[in-house]
Formats: C-alpha cells, structure tokens, sequence
C-alpha cells in the first residue's frame, strides 16, 4: 500500500489538479464549491465525504471543504534551475514558518521567478500547510532542496551568478542592483538572519529601506518586494530593446 | 470595572510598551525572553504566570509566553490621515482575514505610510489576533476605521488625492504612477475584489504583472510591492532635490 499525500483546500487542490503531480482522488464535502468538473477532466474520481471525514482526512479544519489524495511533492534539482542565463532564485535559509514558505512560494510564481532554494533540515519543507499557504502556487514553482547552503551558493557563483543576502541595515537598497543575467537572493529567518557560512558565500547585502518604528518587513514580504523589483528592471530592459 | 483588552506576543507586547497606548500590567511566563526591563521603564508590573493561565488570558497558544492589558486600540480620524500633502494611505476594502490585515499594517509602517482605513462593518478590526500578525505595527500606525468606503474616497478626492484601485487584469501597471501628492489606493478582499461602488469612487485602475500559472498574489504582498514602489519613486524624486 502506498503512503498516503494529502493537499486540502480550494486552490491547491485546483492547481494540484492543473499541475504536473498526480492527482489519485478528490474528496468533497457537500455544500463545498464543486471541483468536479476539474477533476473529470483528469479522470479523477470525486468521493463525497462529511466535513468530520474530510477534517480528519486533511489533518487541519482549514480545508474548505475539499481534499485531494496526490503523489509527493516533486522537488526540483538546484542546480538545474541555474541553467538560464536569466535565472532568478530565492534562496531561503532555514525558514521554518509554514506560511512564510508558502508566502514566498505564491509571490516567486507570480513573479516569474525560476525557482526556490530551501535546505533539508531546519526548513518548512513543502507540506499540505506549505501548498495552502501559497494558495496552489507550489505546483507549478521549481523548489529544489540542499543539503547545504553555502555550498549551493558556491556553485551559483561558479555558474556566473551574483549572489545577494537580504539583511536588515545593509547599506545598499535591494533597488540599485541591475538584476541582470543570474541571480540569487538569499533571505533568512526573522530574528535570526542569515547564517554566517551562509552570508559568507554572498557577492554583497543588500536591504529595504525601513521608515517606520519596528525593524523590519516579514521575510515574506521582503522577498516580494525584491522579486517585483526585479521584474520591473527587466521589463522595462527588456521594453528597451 | 473597565473591559479587559489584552495583547499577546513577544512583538506585540513590546511595541504596546513602546507605543502611544497605556499598559496596565504585563504577564509573563516563567521560560520567557524577559520584557521586564522594557516594562520597568514603563512602570507597568510584571505578573508571574503559567503558561496555560497566559493561554486563558490571551484567549490565543500563539501568546509566545507573554501577554500585556492594555487600554483599548485608539482609531485615527480618517479626515486627518489627508492633511499632509504627500499623505499615502491604504484604503482595505472588506478584508476580514486578521492575517492580511495584520501584514498590511507591518508593511504599511515600515514603508512609512501615513495610515490604514477599513470599514466599521465586515472588515477585520484591530484585534490581538491583528496585533500579532502585524509584529506590534498597529502600535505606531495610524488605523481609521469609516463607515462608508466610497464616502471617504470622495472626500479623499475633493481633498485633492489621487485614488487608485488594486484589481488583477487593469491594464495600467502600478509602476506607472508616479505617487506624488496625496495618493490613496484600495485593495479588496481575495477573491470578490472591490465592491462596485468603491470602484466607482476610484480616477483608475492598477495591476501588478503576473508571469506564473495562478491568479494573483496575496492582498497584503500586492499591498507591499505598491507601497514600496510609492517609497522608491518618491525617494529618487526628494534625492533629486
């Protein structure tokens, strides 16, 4: 018998049902908005269940009424993500907030970003609470997990790419850099930061300017704001040309 | 005897000690990082208490081993967040998520926004629940809460801002304003959007690009890259001077 994945709620399970993971069978509460016709498309059979059954299902009350039995979650290989010249990567070091994972995964797909980067121990990995967090958005984002950071890092450099650490009271402003050809951003846990190895193993820091009294964004905040910002040099690059 | 208002978190306990609003005692749980310095200066008592005694009293497990009572939030006055000519204000539609609320509110301050308004009626208010999603921003954050939306962008307007909406698909892209003067813009709730009449009291539409597969980013991540690239454009122009 296999091990039994899970995704629950509206959106993941609507782009679990888009998205290249397959999809073994969807379980719906009654007054829950219909993914049938998604699901039939796919060939997937829709179970109805009570809304007791479904919470027991999904382990969470967040579940919106639907849930879906899926195959793991397919991680993609760091490295490959470094193979276009325009790579853009978020890497994240040692994140272990569910949402904040999720968070950053929804914007970096929006975004158009290539992928994430997260390390295998003393991260979110990608969980049922990671893929409703980021409202889907896993599904079709590459995240590739490391056993080490800095050694990631290394590698990005040797492939061409400039590798920045986001840091509170860095004295260059995420907006003066060019974001042209490859690049990785690095952000770390709130309060902690980024680990030394780690910050070691950037070309610079780079901040966002805060104007307020609390010290800094939430890390999944500050990572779309650096995404957007990268799409907007290089729209406006690429409009140029 | 008064009504009991309660904070909780490590964050949000903080800035209430920091902040404008009165602090009556503050109740700590043995392991806890100690706020005791931070509330001496204060004068406010710290009481000694289990953690489950802090779980009853926060009414909340996320109370991070420190909970504080505090007087009641004190709203700002909507017309007053208009007065200064360069006012930028994040007008949230319907947003009943705490969690949006709350890092609209974290993000807003540190970009140094002159304020938040929401409606009285089926919006978040300022809750603990609030208070802890915004890191304790609230503290130092002007939040005014209207009765009418469309009312209070009329008068934004007739006070000589500049009102946009959020909505996915507008043509025109937020990196085309140029955010000077007053400047005021509306998110709506994920999902429904803003409400027809709130769009109506609107001069224009804005969106953010989406590259990937899903629909839209988060409100409060839409909220954030909007109000940094307020700050951006707004900082290049006084560097200019």
């Amino acid at each position: 018998m296999r091990e039994k994945f899970v995704v629950y709620g509206r959106n993941p399970v609507r782009e679990a049902l888009r998205g290249p993971r397959r999809v073994y069978r969807v379980w719906q509460a009654e007054e829950a908005e219909t993914l049938q016709r998604e699901a039939a498309m796919d060939g997937v059979p829709v179970v109805p269940v009570s809304r007791d059954e479904l919470g027991a299902i999904a382990n969470s009350r967040d579940h919106q009424g639907v849930a879906a039995e899926v195959e793991p979650y397919g991680y993609a290989n760091a490295e490959t993500l470094l193979d276009d010249e325009d790579a853009l990567v978020i890497v994240l070091d040692e994140i272990q907030d569910p949402q904040n994972l999720g968070a950053v995964c929804r914007s970096a797909e929006c975004a158009g970003a290539t992928g994430i980067v997260i390390p295998e121990r003393r991260s979110a990995a990608v969980t049922p609470a990671v893929c409703k967090a980021s409202a889907g958005a896993v599904e079709h984002l590459s995240v590739a997990r490391v056993r080490n950071v800095a050694d990631f890092l290394a590698l990005a450099r040797e492939r061409g790419a400039w590798v920045y650490g986001a840091e509170a009271g860095a004295t260059a402003h995420y907006t003066e850099l060019d974001y042209d050809g490859r690049t990785v951003v690095v952000l770390g846990a709130e309060g902690r930061g980024i680990r030394p190895r780690v910050r070691a193993g950037c070309d610079g820091m780079i901040s966002l300017p805060v104007r307020g009294a609390i010290e800094s964004l939430n890390v999944s905040s500050a990572a779309t704001v650096i995404l957007y910002e990268a799409l907007r040099k290089r729209s406006a690059r690429s409009s140029e040309i």
